[in-house]
């Protein structure tokens, strides 16, 4: 924060963990052209040297689903649901324009040959870099997602009251 | 806000109400699975002890209608619109896969068997927490929503002014 | 920012310019109902006196196309995608009920009937207000958008990194 630059007086060892620059994302959604945002927004602020945690909830959540696991959950309607919406970053769609997935093959293309990287590149760098990716467990038990669903790599599953403890006094986005 | 714990020395005295943990949301959207984090989230962090305020607007105005308040509006085009996009907690509908109010019911059943509480029952533990929550002027005008179509324990409705005012330190996010 | 309130005793020469109330907006959504809260709360918080920065990227870009410009882009994919989602602030479809451009053109009417701005009105106005107006240059790669498709009085394009280094101690919002 820039807090920091505000006090010059206050000595260092005064400086709590809480005054490092911040940045956390709620990330809501479970789409191509959200999770691309998300990834990068994380993947760039941690490369700027800030702490930073993507809470993945609700849609958000399946973007983490493991790519070679194809139906989840432990009742039919989760299962259906996972059927509907398969999880894992190659298989997102696009919020709008999709059309049968066509629009995200182009969009996929168009990324490609401009050298933006995909979103499972991103996710992966984002875990090279540190980013603390935190999946909801209120999510998890209702969709019916285990650990075992889930990709590795990622922090233990938390709650609001986590994520936000972790944004006060952050850059905070809901994505 | 974690300033207070980042400077130690400053005397309570000297503590003016801004420096308070606030988190302010704005609740842009009508759905289902929007208003479950918007409130969620809200409960949550007036648990937390944050100054908590959700400031509703645009689509996010209909969950404050009455459940049985049919339709509203004073022109026919705003008498449309309520028919189509009928409000209250009770008719909420999914921002995707809602089908024609399956995805709905089977969200619902799901939410209902994992112990998450319903939009209703977040809306009045929300107000008996403290959240304040604020309709926009703008958009009651825009869609001619009256004071009293809308639910009780509501905040003055108030403009966008506010709402930025009441935003600055706090965690903000747009829903 | 508020900790200018909170500490009475620093003097005014101490102050760096990040200490200034900040607004920034991350503009991914190019939809009628989301560029209306964009821009109507970026207009709002310049005239507060906040410096406010919009950063347009995704699909928030295309109303910063020109509204008579027609087909944008270099090869068959991005010509084919700006034909079905044309820019410009003029040629905006709401997210939901559009209804083929009815929903719109009613929307358009009410807010007419009730004072609202116009998103070319608020557009102007926040060039004017001094509101920071910043394209991102990935998705103008990504979409094949050149400075000349686009509005006069924005600030050179810029990327993730530059978005969240204004973002730092700002009011953050994601729409």
């Amino acid at each position: 924060m820039s807090t920091v630059l505000e006090r010059p007086a206050v000595e260092p060892a005064a400086r709590e963990p809480e005054q490092a620059e911040k940045l956390v994302i709620f990330a809501w959604s479970g789409e191509l052209d959200k999770v691309w945002p998300t990834l990068i927004l994380a993947t760039t602020g941690a490369a700027m040297g800030k702490e930073t945690t993507v809470f993945f909830t609700f849609w958000g959540l399946f973007p983490l689903v493991k790519n070679d696991v194809r139906i989840t959950g432990e009742n039919w309607m989760q299962r259906m649901l996972s059927m509907m919406n398969r999880g894992g970053t190659e298989h997102l769609k696009l919020s709008k324009m999709n059309f049968a997935g066509a629009g995200r093959a182009m969009m996929k293309r168009l990324a490609g040959e401009h050298g933006v990287a995909s979103p499972q590149e991103l996710m992966d760098m984002a875990r090279e870099l540190g980013v603390k990716l935190v999946p909801c467990q209120m999510t998890m038990d209702l969709l019916g997602l285990t650990r075992d669903d889930l990709i590795d790599g990622l922090e233990e599953p938390a709650g609001a009251t986590t994520a936000l403890a972790e944004a006060q006094g952050a850059i905070t986005l809901f994505i």
